[in-house]
């Protein structure tokens, strides 16, 4: 049990292995002891009631409780029922009666609470000092700061207590501390994981976020959480399904060489361009942007009147009684009383001009890289100046939550000094799963140790190739395959392809009369047999006007495919087939017209 | 020419028939000379100016330019080059050197400028009355308030002086002097419309508006404004087709009995009963709303940190010479000093919450109907209380730019005591189409005079149902027509209804077997009928959506119509009509599922 790595497939073997979840619970509780710091924490479950809730599990089933037997970690911003919620504020201490909306789901999907975890007061930095509590130990070199503001949660994943934690993420405080102790950073689009329960920092921009060993295991909790919760104003229903393969080719665009921003870290800058070089070799299509939009909207985030925000969260505490808060916290907090309701709208207008020229940018390309810090600071550096340090680290997440773009932080190959390589991979909101499923890929390419375990990653599923939530795939029969006159139409409207199979043993196919290209006709029959297919990913948006092109008799509808699946695809009313010929027996358009040709030469 | 009436039909017949445009801007001058109220306009354009702008016009083509020869006058914070912007404020007069973007677009349409017109100063208020400029006239009844803050524009609509006007909408600047003035108010989706070269009032809810005779000439003067401007942060692509015809059914929320508001007017109360009358009468299905929400909206608009962005448009002036502001209008705007940043938030979480419970309603119906203005009140009402009966006009107003909804305001039968009858319809952003076409018959029903001219209305034009380029035109054969349960699978992708009519003599109608809702299929067969269909016009971005919920044996194929033209329409594969009932004999969907119901009695 000692040496159980944590993440989920390692303690799902185990316990198919008949492993028990209470020695497991036991195993967390003896890893955080054992760790010896107290600024990881700030209250533990009773272990007698984490390990009454462990052995309460039904039996071991992962698929219908995917997080079973998984130990996990909350911020201490976010409720628990029987643990105080502080936010690293002793002033502001309440016991609230009930878990958190996103708490109550992971441990309806078998996940087990062992505690609550330290952060920047308030959930204001990025550094993870700013806490009356003792400073949590950044887990891979104690001399720079953990990150913040969910320090306790990144540095318990890296050093291998619990599998996964939640943190909450406004400005960047799911993603900095991910890059700083070399672990997964999920920060997911705004709305997707209910805030009920969460003390908010920034309502309009706030997340709940989750760090985890692996991707599959950060977007594992991600989908077990991200139930709509009706009650919470702002949430949006999530996107979540299964990861799907990484398509063949893809855009990403990244701070061009004049709008990149390290302070000075050359070695920073090399391990930013080496992941550059490691979504080229994955198929990325690199599309160098203008930076400085993004830029001026994080500053807009870190020097704007969103500060406001922060103020009404904590107003009870800093109008009443600020010799109680941080003293950092209290005088970042303490800026917003100059700012009027006239300042807040101006900080929108000034918002939404600069989304004018940023958005553009994003729409153009499939999903943006940055690096996820721009440089690594020490505790030293932080006691010297409480401040810069603190911005500069915000330059590649500052703009992303007021850009509602949903974000993941995947740990790469070390730096030339040995440092976490990390890098940010950023989409419009509702492409999670796409940042999901390529950010696994990099993450198993990279081959690193898991945080600060010396743990291995796990071999990734197999993912089948799939379309995205915003693709539908689309089984073409004939001139539209590969290789064939009408593949164009698809291509020129961003199809991508998918795979080559078969459908069921249902459809018959036919020549139809006249035409050029010449064209097949394929309808489901009870004689039928199965005819090669081609899948295609087309863009939801562009569906319209390739369908608008489709000539009677063939129209779109549904047809299942070899493996059961069903997908839309090119059929033929019956009514047209008058005078057409059944080539049913070439199993396939393409090996009808090989065998025409033959025929002709 | 002093008889013509100044409507673009009338107009566009005399230049038919080789009337001048010269002469009909000498016209408008002479009409606005021979109007005799000093209140209406705060700066005319020089006659010669116009006169040379008319006569500089290419050939008579109103296909080409839809507003060629119409005279139209600004309300006075919308700049024309050549005339100064005052905002009713003689202390903040500036020259501007361009048209806005909406006065240049309708320039451009053929549209002839005569002048810019008073209004509640810095377009705060609904009543006209907050001017230091003497007090426009309400064209109806003199003793009444004209409305605001739009009140110049609409008066000079209403008496007939120019076709149509520009006002603007925060609060409802754009509807209650519509309802004041027995004429139509265009209020339009946020963004439709460029607000480059308007002053703002609250940036984040101004709509420049559109007052006119006819909502066939308030739509004509809206296609030929709305024109994306990029240079405008807060621009919205607009959706601004040919008018098609009203659907044949469609749900209408409307206030219910409990949370109705007319301040004691029975009179008013019985005129909204008559109102929506007409709308059943024309096939809307009367759906009671819980408006508390609604009110609560409005309320936090009133009475809520948005005041803000009035301190924000107006610094320059109330910071430092307040003295020189209308002494309401600066008691109003000076209230934002009390709101901090923080309140601005706290009004934003407030809205947000209040959206959750109000946006489902808004969801679940075609359209919004409620009365423009709950009450009427005189001049003298607002000397002895200048904020109060200002605060009540907005009862049905206020939430609209809050709740992101399109408004128009049409003129309907006269009070039981003689004042101007009107409802206001409301829709979803992009969905003004929709209204436009609804309300356009409801007023020709109503075949009321125009304005205060005496003209009647003139037959409204025949509405050709067409699809734009953007658009798929659908046959719905089944439960996806208007009344029937998918219907809002159409709607809520931004579908339109062009036509019910019935395919050509060649299809065939089964029941199939199985699901809720029943479910037809219909497919083209050699001893065929004609079925009854309708067709709507489906965005060509939404249609993939669409179609991917279309389950088998259903697909999208070509259907002809009985006109012979061809377009997209519900097919079914012949393989899935096994164990289908035959009926055909019904002739359409809605007439097998009535005698079903019949049978069933």
């Amino acid at each position: 049990m000692k040496d159980l790595p944590f993440h989920i497939s390692a303690l799902h073997a185990a316990y198919a292995r008949g492993a028990s979840p209470v020695e497991v619970i036991e195993e967390a509780f003896r890893r955080i002891e054992e760790a010896g710091d107290p600024g990881i924490f700030l209250h533990l479950v009773d272990p007698e009631t984490a390990k009454a809730a462990a052995a309460a599990l039904p039996p071991f089933d992962p698929v219908a409780m995917p997080l079973w037997g998984v130990p996990f970690a909350a911020k201490d911003n976010i409720d628990a029922a029987g643990c105080p919620t502080t936010c690293a504020c002793p002033a502001s201490v309440y016991e609230p009666e009930a878990d958190a909306f996103v708490v109550a789901a992971l441990k309806a999907a078998g996940a087990i609470l062992v505690g609550k975890t330290n952060l920047d007061q308030f959930a204001t930095g990025l550094v993870g000092v700013r806490s009356p509590y003792p400073i949590p130990k950044n887990a891979v070199d104690p001399a720079i700061v953990p990150g913040g503001s969910s320090s306790g949660s990144a540095v318990a994943v890296a050093r291998g207590l619990v599998s996964f934690s939640l943190g909450t993420d406004t400005a960047g405080s799911g993603r900095v501390p991910a890059a700083l102790n070399n672990i997964v950073g999920l920060k997911p689009s705004l709305g997707a994981l209910s805030a009920t329960g969460m003390v908010p920092a920034c309502r309009t921009l706030d997340t709940i976020s989750i760090f985890a060993l692996t991707v599959g295991d950060a977007w594992a909790a991600f989908r077990a959480a991200a139930v709509f919760d009706p009650s919470d104003a702002y949430a949006r229903p999530a996107v979540a399904p299964a990861l799907a393969a990484t398509p063949p080719s893809f855009k990403v665009g990244v701070p061009s060489a004049a709008t990149r921003e390290f302070f000075g870290d050359a070695v920073q800058e090399a391990a930013f361009d080496a992941s550059l070089a490691e979504l080229k070799a994955l198929g990325g299509e690199i599309v160098e942007l203008d930076f400085q939009p993004f830029h001026d909207i994080a500053k807009l985030l870190y020097e704007g009147p969103w500060v406001g925000e922060r103020w009404a969260a904590t107003e009870a505490i800093i109008r009443d009684r600020p010799e109680e808060m941080h003293p950092v916290t209290r005088a970042i907090i303490g800026k917003a009383e100059a700012f009027s309701a006239a300042d807040a709208f101006k900080g929108q207008y000034a918002l939404q001009a600069l989304k004018r020229i940023a958005q553009p940018m994003v729409d153009a390309v499939d999903l943006m890289a940055v690096p996820t810090i721009p440089t690594f600071y020490s505790v030293a550096d932080l006691e010297a100046d409480p401040v810069a340090p603190n911005s500069n680290l915000g330059t590649y997440t500052n703009f992303v939550n007021l850009m509602d773009l949903c974000g993941l932080a995947v740990p790469l190959a070390p730096r030339a000094d040995g440092r976490p390589g990390s890098v940010t991979l950023l989409a419009k909101a509702g492409r999670d799963a796409a940042l999901a499923a390529l950010g696994e890929t990099l993450h198993a390419r990279a081959g690193v140790r898991l945080g600060a375990t010396g743990w291995m990653a796990p071999r990734g599923a197999e993912r089948a190739p799939a379309a995205l939530p915003d693709e539908i795939p689309l089984a073409a029969v004939g001139a539209h395959m590969s290789g064939l006159p009408l593949n164009h139409e698809l291509t020129r409207l961003g199809a991508r392809f998918l795979q080559a199979t078969t459908t069921s043993a249902d459809y018959r196919l036919y020549a139809l009369p006249g035409g050029r290209p010449k064209r097949p006709g394929m309808v489901r029959a009870k004689d039928g047999a199965a005819i090669a297919v081609e899948v295609w990913a087309v863009p939801m948006a562009q569906f319209g006007a390739f369908i608008a092109g489709v000539p009677a008799p063939l129209g779109i509808g549904t047809v299942t495919l070899a493996d059961g699946s069903a997908v839309k695809g090119f059929l033929c009313e019956a009514a047209g087939l008058e005078g057409a010929e059944d080539v049913t027996a070439h199993g396939g358009w393409r090996a009808y017209l090989d065998a025409g040709t033959s025929d002709a030469a």
